[in-house]
């Protein structure tokens, strides 16, 4: 098909919306490696899972052969409240870099958890509910999940309790309030609500938390809970298969106006953006129906895929998760404080981890400095204000397209931008303040967490 | 044309979008009033304007008569990356309020101002950078308008200098880093900089300010640098003219699916939203063409509709601005510390303010926690946490739901929901712990503020 002139900003119908969540593992001809028992390192089979998550999720999380999985009618409804997101053309960043290059991004943060979490979160939600559960437990970092969980939770009258990272839950008070306004509670973590909480802040008194340990609390909380389950954010298979109407929405309209990213490219921290974005993507590259490059952008404070080892290790601090195999610095790695936003997890999605470890992803690290200061740039003329996460495939598109206008190439770069960055100003105001820096972890410091990993 | 399936959300094609602003006082029969000179009480003329504003904003401010204006390309190419806005419609909030009424609202929150401010500030940002000029100069109190501003002025590659009321400076930290972000300079109101300034100080020390006053000394500062001018975010028939982009819209998108309202609802602080929602069914309505109930919406601590006298009044406190006919409670009055939000202003836009005193507009007051207590449901069941200032208009649009479900009736409700609460959760949060109380000014108060209103 022709090229057409394309819109700023195209949005589908609601009859052009994905109807099917697409799960790319069945097309992958090396599987991501099975989740194990970190007693018996054994697969974890359905029942190990069911005490921590929903039936149905577990369904999803361990079919690798189902390449289609029917959207439930109420997800469906849901989605139509805050989708399709809109696929924008960017002209105006296009011209300030003076690129022959073609930019387009898919833009999910036009909602009120300002990020694609919800994509997921609502499905998560919704497989609770129908379970007959009564409420669900969780971690949040920045606080995009949390809150999108909330919100998915307040709509469906489910209960939800967020463990936030205190770090976090100290310096964004206002991510917390609009949780409570959700309806959800939220608790600082490590907490002494937990025995793994207890132990943390028996051992290290003043610590501000991390995700893994936050992850380790929300999972005993559920455990110990009648009518509760734990829910994630992303990392997982399940998470994967929800975030790929983030890919299906922009493909279908990508195909709607003939054109062909030649470069793809998303930010990853857990992978759940990423992974969802190059979904029918790699998908069609997997059945060699079709060309692309796929780049992951990650900090340089926390490189799990350029800098990581590709290995069995727990998902959580506390050790009670499940061992995945994954691009990892180790489950104690805890990226630096100076770090701002999400994209702090230690380890990456198994499918992710898996299809770098064939070759078929490029990754990249960028240092924070460089990222802020590409937000600033994409904020002044496309006029939205990035969330820091985001912003570091921002960094990386700009970077392509500046080397098109080097080349002369005029290729079509795709990137997710995940969300708004509202609540993330104490960044934005040390980066114009300059009291921004740019920690990388030593060889040294990361060899260190590497002699921790479980030995399998 | 009969009533098809409706979509949760229109969005316009970029050709369906409106090319031309609409300016409702060519078809009013009592045009509004003059501005009058405050010295001589002579209407002013396009010269008194000048040294203030741009001359294309002034030629608009004073033309009753023209229906339609052009609206520039560059105005168009900025308008399509941020809208069109979606016509949504509330299918959940309908079916928790068990209302046989058909509610939609023109959500004009998805943009980083956070608002439909940002629809004014990109066209006079533009006709500024048109005539050559270096910068504008403006004052803001909630923020919105301020970071609109920014944003348009980046964009345009203009200077941007904003008074930003010193409470709301002091309270709003992050939005007074969105500005900068964007590369405003942002002082607290009243400040050091202005002889407007200094006089406060010197007489209330401790003042936090006030919207007037940051008015009087935007004015001030832009008669004193060259090459800048003063712009206003609402009040003037300007700011109504370009904000007729969303009833424009609006109806289209209406007209598409066969839907005509019998309600139109908008929150109303200067009226900039509200007289740019109802716009075209008003000049519908003048015309013989149609009817239609429209209801202003505004806060029982800043009530000049529905409290206020229609006179001649000074348009800021420091009364170096002309003298608008209009609505108002006394260029003196200051709403309660305990009123969040925007919504502040003493006076009301002399157009809308001559179509109340016709008996055009119903208008009528809500009390604080009544609205918070509207927004958390709304963001609950429709998944958008509303700006305090937009949840007037949900409270309002609510209990016309409500009657609806009492009487039977299937009435069309449309509302403006002008915005986001992102940066107030300061107020969220004090609502959630029952810090927020419902000061409604006395009788004498007003009466207080009344005598000292200039006789004209």
């Amino acid at each position: 098909m022709k090229q057409q002139n394309i819109p700023y900003k195209i949005y589908l119908t609601e009859d052009q919306m994905p109807k099917k969540w697409y799960n790319l593992r069945a097309d992958m001809k090396n599987k991501p490696a099975p989740l194990l028992n970190p007693a018996t390192h054994e697969p974890m089979s359905f029942d190990d899972l069911r005490p921590v998550f929903c039936d149905e999720l577990i369904r999803q999380e361990l079919d690798d052969t189902t390449a289609y999985f029917d959207i439930p009618d109420d997800i469906l409804s849901f989605y139509k409240m805050y989708r399709p997101s809109p696929l924008i053309r960017a002209y105006c960043l296009e011209e300030k870099l003076k690129t022959p290059a073609k930019i387009y991004y898919k833009f999910e943060g036009n909602n009120t958890s300002g990020s694609h979490k919800l994509n997921s979160a609502i499905a998560q939600a919704y497989y609770a509910k129908h379970q007959g559960l009564r409420g669900v437990t969780t971690e949040t970092g920045a606080g995009q999940w949390g809150t999108a969980l909330a919100m998915a939770c307040a709509y469906l009258g489910l209960d939800c309790k967020v463990f936030m990272v205190k770090g976090s839950y100290e310096q964004k008070p206002f991510r917390r309030e609009v949780m409570r306004t959700y309806g959800a509670s939220v608790t600082p973590s490590p907490s002494e609500e937990t025995q793994v909480g207890r132990d943390l802040l028996a051992r290290f008194p003043g610590t501000t938390g991390s995700l893994g340990c936050a992850i380790s609390e929300a999972v005993e909380a559920a455990a110990s809970r009648d009518g509760y389950r734990y829910v994630l954010g992303s990392v997982l298979n399940q998470v994967m298969l929800h975030q790929s109407i983030i890919g299906l929405e922009a493909k279908t309209a990508m195909d709607l106006y003939g054109v062909k990213p030649d470069v793809i490219i998303g930010c990853a921290g857990g992978g759940s953006n990423l992974g969802g974005l190059i979904a029918p993507f790699m998908g069609q590259q997997l059945r060699g129906e079709a060309q692309y490059r796929f780049i992951a952008v990650e900090p340089a404070s926390c490189p799990s895929l350029t800098r990581g080892v590709f290995a069995y290790d727990f998902c959580d601090t506390g050790m009670v998760c499940p061992l995945a195999k994954m691009y990892t610095l180790g489950a104690g790695f805890i990226p630096s404080p100076n770090h701002a936003g999400g994209l702090r997890y230690h380890g990456m999605s198994p499918t992710l981890s898996q299809l770098r470890a064939d070759g078929l992803l490029e990754a990249r690290s960028v240092i924070q400095t460089d990222v802020f200061e590409a937000a600033e740039q994409f904020a002044r003329v496309e006029g939205i204000l990035p969330a820091p996460e985001s912003s570091h495939a921002i960094k990386a598109a700009m970077d392509e397209a500046i080397r098109c206008r080097e080349t002369g190439e005029e290729e079509t770069i795709l990137f997710g931008l995940t969300g708004t960055g509202y609540f993330d100003m104490v960044a934005y105001e040390k980066f114009h303040n300059h009291q921004m820096s740019d920690y990388i972890p030593t060889d040294e410091e990361l060899q260190k967490s590497f002699d921790q990993l479980p030995r399998i």
